[in-house]
């Protein structure tokens, strides 16, 4: 049976739907290379999901997307109906290096390949799911896939600064129909020109969604809500490999916490980013979705505790 | 009557005596300029510990240091009888140049001027006391002051970069003998080699000191205690005005609260680290201790409750 989070008895969780990319990636950090590794935000938000609540994967792969990986992500039981196979193509590809510090990342190389013409078309089994995690993708295939959605109870958005830069509009047109916006310290600013993060944060919650949550990498994330803010730290990593999919794993944690207990409000918005913090912290410690994958819930709920002892007074 | 946080009935606060420069600041931001301010570590530390504690000042100034300046001291009834008038020059003179999101700063001058032949020797009725702040200065001279005190209870120190690059065998010599070191990552990494924050704070705290904290300017401070780690954010200011004396107010609040509790356990420190983080939010929202000797202690009060909520599950 597929290990997730204890939940009290009775507690069924819902399905979370996960929209994003499937890649492969090249990833060069100080330490390590890694070629042609599963990669990307659907594939991080799924199998970080998975781990809370049953995911229904969103995305497109090309005709070099090999059985193993799809093993990977059935391995977690994630429901592939919504995978679209392309045979006319190759998958998404990404070549990045990390700089000393990992705090910046230079793209090396980008072929969009089958994701180029990707439309998110929902299976009709898809549509009645009541949690989503728009995963970072263009804002134009988030609204696309929102649009097919039988009223949704709660939705999460991730974004990027290239969405912002090239597809502000449909970003804006998304902002009110999402629950929560997650995004970073770097993105926040560049959308509301805003450099404190107190500041930019209150006023990117002003343009629409009802939540915002700022990340700050490994400083951690803010939460703007109507019930207040809320602060953490990241996991206290010591073993940093790879940063690639933390924001994802977050997100995707987050969000299938909250399917799982079925529960929105504050205080559970808050240990919703405590689960996604952890589940992060895996990702970070080994390449691809690697760690995510070999973890187990122990592991997490370890963490979950030594994070709350972290933070408590 | 001087006001001070409220403590349960019956408890009277010990004294804390802080050491430090007192110098005047030329000081440009972004959005302003401050000149010839009062300023340097013993300015900051003593009037933010003397709303915990009463205090008592080990500093030097110069005949240029007026009256009025002086009156500002005694305001918050901070001890004087340490603060040595060298009529033969001018007071420590410091002027820099902070960049657009304060990041960074620059030194445009300084004129050490008194502060050249400073000898802290402490006044006969300084020797006994309890809690001591060794503020930033060089470590030949917090060692000097540590040697005339008769067994402190509990002993913080602070530094910085230079004294890491020009003093560093005294700083070595000094770590085994305090309670808690305070620094900034940048320090931390300089002292240690080591990036990481988690894994620099733990070697620093091999190093000698009880416990070690790590401050991250706006994105708080981790305290490495035997018991475990704390990690708490900064107080979430929105009108940055000048960063200055961020470091030693919040080494001045966090001493003097555990000379006003007289309890220096884990959880002790852990609260006092939130006292030293809403007394620096004042600080840094007014040039030199103009706003930390206006706040008053129901705004201190306010903003730890703020505080403790937003890290609050």
């Amino acid at each position: 049976m597929l290990d997730r989070i204890a939940l009290p008895a009775g507690s069924q969780p819902e399905p979370v739907l996960v929209l994003g990319s499937v890649a492969f990636d090249t990833i060069e950090t100080p330490f390590d290379k890694g070629e042609r590794i599963l990669g990307d935000s659907a594939s991080y938000c799924a199998l970080a999901a998975s781990y809370y609540a049953p995911a229904r994967l969103v995305g497109i792969v090309g005709r070099d997307f090999g059985e193993e990986h799809i093993n990977r992500l059935k391995a977690r039981e994630i429901d592939l109906e919504g995978l679209q196979i392309d045979q006319s193509g190759d998958t998404f590809f990404w070549a990045g290096r990390y700089h000393e510090n990992f705090n910046r990342r230079d793209t090396l190389e980008t072929q969009l390949n089958v994701f180029e013409t990707f439309e998110p078309n929902l299976p009709e089994a898809y549509r009645n799911t009541p949690y989503v995690l728009l995963g970072n993708i263009g804002p134009n295939l988030q609204l696309h896939v929102l649009e097919q959605l039988q009223s949704p109870k709660f939705v999460v958005a991730d974004t990027m600064n290239l969405w912002i830069d090239i597809m502000k509009d449909p970003l804006l047109e998304l902002l009110p129909k999402v629950d929560v916006l997650i995004l970073n310290d770097d993105e926040s600013e560049q959308l509301t020109g805003e450099q404190n993060v107190i500041k930019s944060g209150k006023q990117l919650k002003s343009m629409g969604s009802k939540s915002v949550i700022v990340k700050k990498g490994s400083h951690g994330a803010v939460l703007f809500h109507d019930d207040g803010l809320f602060s953490i730290p990241a996991y206290p990593v010591e073993d940093l490999r790879d940063p690639t999919g933390a924001g994802d794993s977050f997100a995707g944690a987050f969000t299938a916490y909250l399917a799982a207990t079925q529960k929105t409000d504050f205080a559970s918005l808050k240990k919703a980013m405590l689960y996604g913090t952890v589940t992060a912290s895996y990702t970070v410690e080994a390449f691809s979705c690697n760690s995510l994958e070999a973890v187990g819930v122990t592991g997490l709920e370890g963490r979950y505790e030594d994070l709350v002892k972290l933070i408590s007074l």
